[in-house]
């Protein structure tokens, strides 16, 4: 029997600025991605958003991002890989103080934004973002791409990876993702995402740009909760997976 | 045979910005107090003065301070009880992310600037800070003055605690420092403010700005490294207890 | 003929953040409040806000806060007046970066949140804050409560002050606002609220919530376009002014 | 006879932080490139330095940087020509609202760090420099190096450029600094380059690292006073340019 996690970037609210539907989002879930207070994200924000998972028995990671709260995280900056490595131990240290309050411990690390896009083809990027993850906690996944420079980078570091896919997404005949730049990057037809995601997870396999079928792993299925249709989006998924059999779980558990 | 702790304020720096003479305090201290990112000190500063601390057999704490680079936590903001809670946990939290690596755990947690001499006053914020100590870990020593509203706090919340003094201040009968604005705040004269630790460390004792002897609790000693006469004063401090055959060392070994 | 300003905070927005229905209170306001990069706004924002003030042919003024986004401006923070001074003329500069670009001048400035809070009540704070205005441009405007030490600083400094009231709001019989914490402090009844901003304007009084009628100067209404409810009253204060034959207008026109 | 600014930056203290002998090179440079508070300074700071370098009578101008004050603004980030170009119109503004209270205009622009570094190479970024400059005021001067990508924008922007050089970088055939990471980019004989810097001024020709000699424009010298050594390296360019028969004045009152 296939088991596969759902996975959402959460808590990127901040102050009196509220972004994404997290209550609702987290009933579809099983890991949630909580925002560290550098892209996005506050100290009150967080110690919510990690009460709210555990009530919703969602796993919980941290998400950590470039110090750029203007930017969301989105904005590559040519940081160290030192910088890098404090930057994300601080990070997921910073949500740890909130996790330990819940009696909860971290399951996993997923980079965000500029520094995950970084991370997939620069393996010293990807190096940094590792050695910060074992360094704080080796039991830690890596939430990352299949075949990504990050997934290579976690397994040197010792740390079990999850792949994530996205249901929304055209790849390529390496395993990468469309760039959104290219045509076609984007599959628009939800009905078609829906059916290429069950099949990604069923049969480890999804049709490429180019026509060519690949193998893929998926651990996880990223998915989002940023407005209603997303939302809607993400329940569509969630219940097509389990319609074939599936079962919903968080990755820690099949891993 | 009497014990007592030298704590100083460490981990500073932030970014390209160099604040005090950390390796030079660090021969001298045995509890470093390090700056989480907040009113001083940045991820990498973080990660070397653990590294440093541990190189020179320092215990650490960590230094907790109002989201205030600008006014390096100096500032007094009107947070709530709640923010002030998360902010600690957090920066506790993300100091642990460093300790961790280093294998050491943190002794202790020691509130700074502004957001220090609120809580030594106001018990809600005492509160805040100590229940987000007790909520990230019971172990943790809370470092206040004696007989303050954060000591209260935080022997309410069920942690231990040290208590600071401090060899240049004057102190009020009620064991409270005589404010900084009054006239005989500072003790001048260095060989007399030595003298006075001395004596405060060995007879729990200290003449108070209006002539009375009050009781005061020394588990350790505020020292500075900021400059090369700080650090002359905190040698003198040293060296003077270890001729009274006061042992120094850090306080979690004594308490 | 009577005249009337109708002021509003614009430009709220940072980053990925979205706060404020800036497009549709435009239509409603004559003046808008434009926060500056320090509790709100980012330079973006700051550029599309105004532009879209001046498209929708309004007045615009520079919003200065302190440096605290996490609290939105909200929290009192102990700044000296030197630092608040700078602040504010730091700000205001800021904005007039952009207003230079589309041919306008900045009508006036209004402190936001708890700076606006403590200079109502404390001399010094409204002096830093009006040193500032004059330093930057004696023609500035400065809007603030009538009879607040603010108002006073202003035109100690020999700036022109435009008096606000606030329609849903008690008034104490010395003309302050009863505090948000105290029964009676909010006008619920908005029938009632858009009637007494009427007769504010008109007659120059309005009724203090000990009974007794005292005088009060309006040359500006602030009102709100956060949602759609603060619109809907917005429209209404805007509706009833106009049909009992006031002017809506800047109150640079009639000051 | 000749003519030739001596530039350097200044301003970029930070709150508790200091950085820079600013009074000290205050004293023999004609241009100053004030921080504004993105990748350094503060508000008071920049109050501050306006307020010394009118005293020194020097002329000033704005140094704007990316919103990074942890790296200093030294890391490239990946912003969008319109998110530059407003970021350069706020400083600029915010710059001037302190030099109007100094009764002084605003002489010149000089980007910073990463920024300058990109723009240099980067028409579209050079272009949103130059349009954020003509945006604030025409009559500013744009300060960078001989052809480069921002001194083409500067000119198609309708603005006067001022051309910089680097008396101890090495040049390459094409005019462009040798970059840092290659053998022989820096000339660490002062003499050497002292001389050198006197021949760009006095020949407009500098010898490139592949032996030719190639033209160059310097209506400025780039020099520094971080620390000691830099500061005796500028006097002595300054003295030699003195000797030579050069005069030293801002570029404003020669171009």
């Amino acid at each position: 029997m296939r088991e596969i996690d759902l996975n959402s970037d959460l808590g990127e609210s901040f102050g009196a600025y509220t972004i994404g539907m997290d209550a609702e989002v987290l009933a579809q879930i099983t890991s949630a991605n909580i925002a560290c207070g550098f892209h996005a994200g506050d100290p009150l924000v967080m110690a919510r958003t990690v009460a709210l998972a555990r009530a919703a028995n969602v796993s919980i990671g941290a998400h950590p991002g470039f110090p750029d709260l203007a930017g969301f995280g989105r904005r590559a900056m040519k940081c160290s890989p030192a910088e890098i490595k404090a930057y994300v131990q601080y990070q997921i240290g910073a949500l740890q103080g909130f996790a330990v309050e819940q009696g909860m411990q971290l399951q996993h690390v997923k980079a965000h934004g500029a520094l995950y896009n970084m991370a997939v083809k620069d393996l010293s990027i990807g190096e940094a973002i590792a050695t910060a993850v074992a360094a704080v906690d080796r039991e830690l996944i890596l939430l990352c791409p299949y075949g990504s420079a990050m997934a290579k980078a976690g397994e040197k570091a010792g740390l079990r990876v999850a792949c994530e896919v996205f249901a929304d997404r055209a790849y390529q005949a390496d395993g990468s993702l469309v760039p959104r730049t290219q045509a076609g990057a984007i599959i628009h037809d939800r009905a078609e995402a829906v059916q290429r995601t069950v099949r990604m997870v069923l049969e480890g396999s999804v049709t490429a740009i180019s026509g060519e079928e690949i193998p893929i792993r998926a651990d996880s299925v990223c998915v989002h909760g940023d407005n209603p249709e997303a939302l809607a989006f993400t329940r569509d998924i969630h219940r097509a997976l389990e319609d074939a059999g599936v079962t919903v779980a968080p990755f820690a558990s099949f891993l």
